[in-house]
């Protein structure tokens, strides 16, 4: 087999066969195909795009490229959840308790941030003590004996993923839909849960801004997953304006505390209950308690400090706060009609919650606190926005790139919640 | 500036600033600008092309990259020839020397042979003693003396399109008329000639099979040319069959100096004379000898002598001949109608007249002798052409490569020699 080949061969618009894929793959992460020509590949798919076999046949290849967790034999079935990508989105946080206390297993690998978008590692990393970091053997004694784990996925998954997502990064090749299903598929996939919940993200904050093209997306990830013989369901949810009303790590576990307690924006609660119930009915169990209830009867939370308590973390410790503010006030009186979820995921970036680097670190009280969401009245001089950060030379860009991102009485298009469900 | 809003730019289908061209050459000859980056930019160029602007912009920020030479002053005004690469393309010999026996000054950059086609560095290096670096300053001196030069392009001239050549070679990204002419002409212009000619091959053995195609290139190249002040013209040419009766180094080199001693074949001769004349005429050289005069009365022969000896070659060594030959035969008797230019440029090759890598060694006296062209008739059992290589283990897969490559008495779909001019 040849690279330039199989190159030549996407780049003219043809079908790779499943031995070429399988064979390219194979040889990116042995390191016989070199950057280069990855980076010539990965443009040529995205702009010839790839078939659903191809695509099933690609994910296939960076799954077995690696490791694949097996839980299996628990005792109850597995389930998790996966989202796109959002600004304020702390949903795992009180999903992943929710729906452990209801009797699933939830092996939730997650990533950290990278640009406006927060990560849900990032987050609880905020709450003193918790670790990441869990070795395979250890996740399935969590899983057993609190329900649900979530951590960093180890080096051992999907490798050839971890390299051409890091490629894909640096050259401009991020924005095409088979290699974004591929690249989030192969890891969940890895990470060896029967059933899987996929939130695809539609907005301004959102990495696909607009419906068709996040339905495609959700349609190429559910077809994969089915495949597979992993229970896939997606449902498309609105990132037009932020979820909840507080973007940044520390801020974000202290609203999700908030839900586990019974309380908290009723927009998060919303989005948590209704992606348990699909995480269970994926599961295969119907008749199992509502995660509603959970969240109502303190079991959500009771798993939750364990949760923490078992990755080291200490679930009573104060949380970090910023050391300084700078509140935003209305312009005008009004109902609030427009809050870009966009400009506040890169203004609370700029503040130090977000990560320009990989190798950065984040600050885990930085970020922006919402004191009206859209359908709000607000009055003239009132604050709207709190804004979070170490260092006040921070404020400027961040109060720049608040800059038209709300409108008053204006017409309200907002999305609704639950845009669409795809199965 | 930032590569990747560069790559996102392109890949888009947007056009590129000026600012942005020059930096991302820059950039990438400094090696700020990874080569996978560089790699996906190229893809992006093969899929959405570039404006005249755009490639205008890239050629004069690839020859900005290095050194200019400048043969103003010489007393004579300097004129060139490029070719895009044909099978038996030995015209540089004779028509280097030829124009110089006009009076003009030619300064022939030239490369090496890869794939099918050769290089006339290859072929000028069959003869004993020839070398073909010449530094700068004893170009200008060969120039004035002479009034030819024939050599290697030194590493300062356009280093940016070297890397990229190198890696276009290795990424799928090579058949991209914007990137082809950017590279041709950003050496070409980098040689310092005040007027040039372009022999853009169509056909089988050329590099462009279909006229529009070439069309294209030449009519890029002509703009690149004239928007940066060199007089340019270019003519369309035939390489559906060989040009001449002999492919490979050594064997080349014989016919060209049947040629330059007023023989040879017809073809070869008219398309000397031709591209003499428009280098003469591109040159503002109205009233010079006519080129067919200077290979008739012997000039051109005395210009070439001179040429060989000034760069260490013996004009009057014999030749080198390969150790083995392989007669094929006519197996019908007829009328010769198909004389496969890309089959004869592959069997040459792999009788070792050519190189599969840069770091190959090439056999000089290997090579395909033609004992018929289209348009003769043959009889059944009599040579049609022989195989000449130094190892008879070759014979076979070179064999393997003119299956089908001939056809008698069929309907005569040969091109004109001279196609098209585009001025």
């Amino acid at each position: 087999m040849d690279v330039i080949d199989i190159i030549v061969a996407k780049r003219d618009g043809g079908e790779l066969t499943p031995g070429q894929i399988d064979w390219v793959i194979d040889a990116y992460t042995r390191g016989d195909v070199a950057e280069e020509q990855m980076a010539a590949l990965n443009m040529a798919i995205v702009w010839r795009g790839m078939s659903r076999a191809e695509v099933a046949r690609w994910t296939d290849a960076m799954l077995r490229s690696g490791d694949r967790l097996d839980f299996t034999g628990l005792g109850r079935p597995t389930t998790d959840k996966h989202s796109t990508g959002g600004v304020g989105d702390k949903i795992t946080l009180p999903l992943t308790p929710a729906v452990a206390a209801c009797g699933a297993a939830v092996p939730q690998l997650s990533g950290r941030g990278l640009g406006h978008t927060g990560g849900t590692l990032d987050k609880l990393e905020s709450i003193p003590g918790w670790r990441a970091e869990v070795p395979p053997e250890e996740m399935r004694r969590l899983l057993g004996e609190v329900g649900a784990v979530v951590c960093a996925a180890g080096s051992g998954l999907a490798p050839a993923d971890r390299r051409l997502y890091a490629l894909r990064d640096v050259t401009g090749t991020v924005e095409s839909v088979p290699l974004i299903a591929g690249s989030i598929m192969s890891k969940k996939l890895a990470e060896g849960t029967g059933a899987l919940v996929l939130d695809v993200k539609v907005g301004s904050g959102a990495f696909m801004k607009d419906p068709a093209a996040a339905r495609e997306l959700a349609r190429t990830m559910v077809d994969i997953g089915t495949d597979n013989g992993v229970r896939t369901v997606a449902l498309l949810t609105a990132m037009d304006t932020p979820l909840g009303r507080r973007v940044g790590n520390a801020l974000e576990v202290a609203e999700a505390v908030e839900v586990l307690a019974g309380g908290g924006p009723p927009d998060v609660v919303e989005l948590t209950v209704t992606l348990g119930r699909e995480m269970l009915l994926a599961a295969g169990m119907d008749g199992a308690k509502d995660p509603a209830d959970a969240l109502r009867d303190g079991s959500a939370m009771d798993t939750w400090r364990r949760l923490i308590a078992a990755q080291g973390g200490d679930p009573d410790a104060p949380l970090p706060v910023a050391a300084e503010t700078l509140e935003v006030t209305a312009p005008v009186s009004g109902t609030l009609t427009r809050l870009d979820a966009h400009a506040v995921g890169v203004a609370a970036w700029r503040l130090g919650a977000g990560r320009a680097r990989k190798e950065d670190r984040v600050s885990p009280g930085a970020g922006v606190t919402l004191h009206a969401k859209p359908g709000d009245t607000v009055r003239a001089g009132t604050p709207l926005l709190t804004l979070h950060a170490d260092d006040p030379a921070r404020f400027p860009r961040a109060a720049e790139a608040l800059e038209g991102a709300y409108a008053f009485d204006g017409p309200d298009d907002r999305l609704p919640l639950v845009i669409e469900r795809i199965a």
